[in-house]
C-alpha cells in the first residue's frame, strides 16, 4: 500500500517552498496538497469557525491531486483529514517555509501550527523552513535534508505527541555542515509600529519590528542556523512548565479544600 | 507608583467576560484595556502584518483607559505594550474567557496567545477562563479565585517563561472546592463538516465537531474542572520536547559533520 501524504504550507499553494516539497514528496507515496489560497503567514493556530469554508481541486494526476482552501493552515490539515482524505494521513508535510520557524518564530507560524495540528491528532508531521524570506528563495539545498529527516520518520516513526521543526540555513549545499538536533533558541520580535494618518484623517498603525536573538547556547537551534547547520527540533503541544509545578503549588491557595 | 495592567481577551470588548475581570483589576492599579473590536475566538498566535491595526478609544476616566483595535489578541497585546502604554506593564490578564482553555484548548486559545505573547516579552501574564460558553454566562464565583491568583502573582512575581492558565469550573460558588495546580490535559476535537451548497451551486464547508477528553489522571487541568475545582497551570513557550532529544540524535544523520 503506498503511503499518503498530505502536504501543506502557510505561504499559499502558488509558493514556491510547497512546490519543491511536492516534488520531493511525491516518491515516499501518495500526495494530497490541501494549501491556503492565499498568504496565511503569520497566522498561528487560527481556525475558521465562524465563516464557511471553499476548497477547489486545482490538479489531479495519478497519485496526486491538489486542493486550495480559503482557511489557515491548520483548516488546511482539518479539510485534508476530514473531507479530502476521510482519514488520517500516514505523514504531514508543511512548508518549505519562505523564513526562518526557528526560536519563537514557532509560535506565529501558521506552517508550523499545521505540524503541531497533525501531531494532536496522533499523526507524523514534520515542518521544514529555509532561513530566507524572498519568493525566489533558492531551496536547491534543502533535498538532501529533506529527505534524511523523512526517511528517519519513516523507518522510525515518531512517539505520541512529538512533531519535528526543521530549519534550513540559506547557504549553498557544499556549505552546509549537516543536521543538528536542537532545542528552540531564545528570542523575540521587537516590534515597532509604523503610526500613520490615512486621507480622512484616521490614524493606523503597521506592525513591523526587528527580530532579537537572546542568548543562545550551541544546544539552540539559532546557534546551528548561525553556525551551518540544519537544526531538527523535536516539538510537543503540552505546554505545561512541569518544572514550575511545585513552585506554583507552594503558594498560598487558602485552600476550602472539601473532597 | 500604582500599578500598570493591561487588559484583554478574545470574545472582544463587549464580552461580559472582559467586564468583571475589568472590575476586580481596578482594584490592583490602573487599567489599561485594549480589545478586539469583534471575536477573536479561535485565532491562536495569529497577528496582523499585511494589513493596518486600527484603535479607538472607547472610555476615560481615572485610572482607566479603554480601547478597542481591529486585530487578533496578540495584536491588542502589542498596540497595547508598543502604542497605548509605550512600556511595559506590570502585569497582563486575558479573559474571562467564554469557554474553557483547557487541556489542548489553549492551543486555538487567542485568550491564552494574548497570554502567551506577555510571558515572551518577559511580562507577568494570567489568562482566566470560565467553561461556560454562552454571552450572559454566570461569572460570580470567579472573582475570589481570580483575586487569588493575581494577588500571588503579584507578590511572588513569575519566573521568566512562565505563565499561568486559570480555568474555573462553572459551578455555583459554595460547591467550587478550591485551586489545584495542575497539568494540561489530554483532549482533541473531532472535527466534523457540515458540507453544504450554496445558491450558486458550490460546495462549502462549516467547520463543527465535539471535544473528546483523553484519559486523564488527577493532576489534569480536565480532571481538576469535573471535579469542581479551580485548575492552575503554569505554562511555558518553549515547546521543545526535551525527554525525546536524545531519541531523535540517534538517528542516523549521515552527517557530514564539517566543525
Amino acid at each position: 500500500m503506498k503511503l499518503k501524504i498530505l502536504v501543506t504550507n502557510d505561504d499559499g499553494f502558488y509558493a514556491k517552498g510547497i512546490k519543491v516539497l511536492i516534488d520531493i514528496m511525491k516518491d515516499y507515496g501518495d500526495v494530497y496538497v490541501v494549501a491556503p489560497d492565499k498568504s496565511q503567514s503569520g497566522q498561528g493556530h487560527a481556525i475558521t469557525m465562524t465563516s464557511p469554508l471553499r476548497m477547489k481541486k486545482v490538479a489531479e494526476e495519478s497519485g496526486y491531486v491538489e486542493y486550495v482552501a480559503n482557511g489557515t493552515p491548520v483548516d488546511c490539515v482539518k479539510l485534508g483529514c476530514k473531507v479530502v482524505l476521510n482519514e488520517d494521513p500516514d505523514l504531514i508535510v508543511s512548508g518549505i517555509n519562505h523564513g526562518s520557524n526557528a526560536a519563537i518564530n514557532v509560535i506565529y507560524s501558521g506552517t508550523m501550527a499545521a505540524v503541531f495540528e497533525g501531531c494532536i491528532s496522533g499523526i507524523p508531521s514534520i515542518g521544514f523552513s529555509l532561513t530566507n524570506w524572498s519568493l525566489d528563495a533558492d531551496f536547491s539545498a534543502c533535498e538532501t535534508y529533506i529527505r534524511q529527516v523523512v526517511e528517519n520518520v519513516l523507518e522510525h516513526g515518531l512517539p505520541e505527541g512529538l512533531c519535528l521543526n526543521v530549519n534550513i540555513p540559506d547557504l549553498p549545499k557544499e556549505e552546509i555542515k549537516g543536521i543538528r538536533v536542537s532545542r528552540q533558541g531564545q528570542g523575540f520580535w521587537d516590534e515597532r509600529f509604523d503610526s500613520r494618518i490615512d486621507p480622512r484623517n484616521v490614524e493606523y498603525h503597521w506592525m513591523t519590528g526587528e527580530y532579537r536573538s537572546r542568548e543562545n547556547g550551541s544546544d539552540a537551534d539559532e546557534w546551528a542556523l548561525a553556525n551551518g547547520f540544519v537544526s531538527v527540533v523535536p516539538m510537543q503541544f503540552d505546554f505545561t512548565a512541569y518544572k514550575h509545578l511545585q513552585t506554583i503549588n507552594n503558594w498560598q491557595w487558602n485552600e476550602t479544600d472539601k473532597e
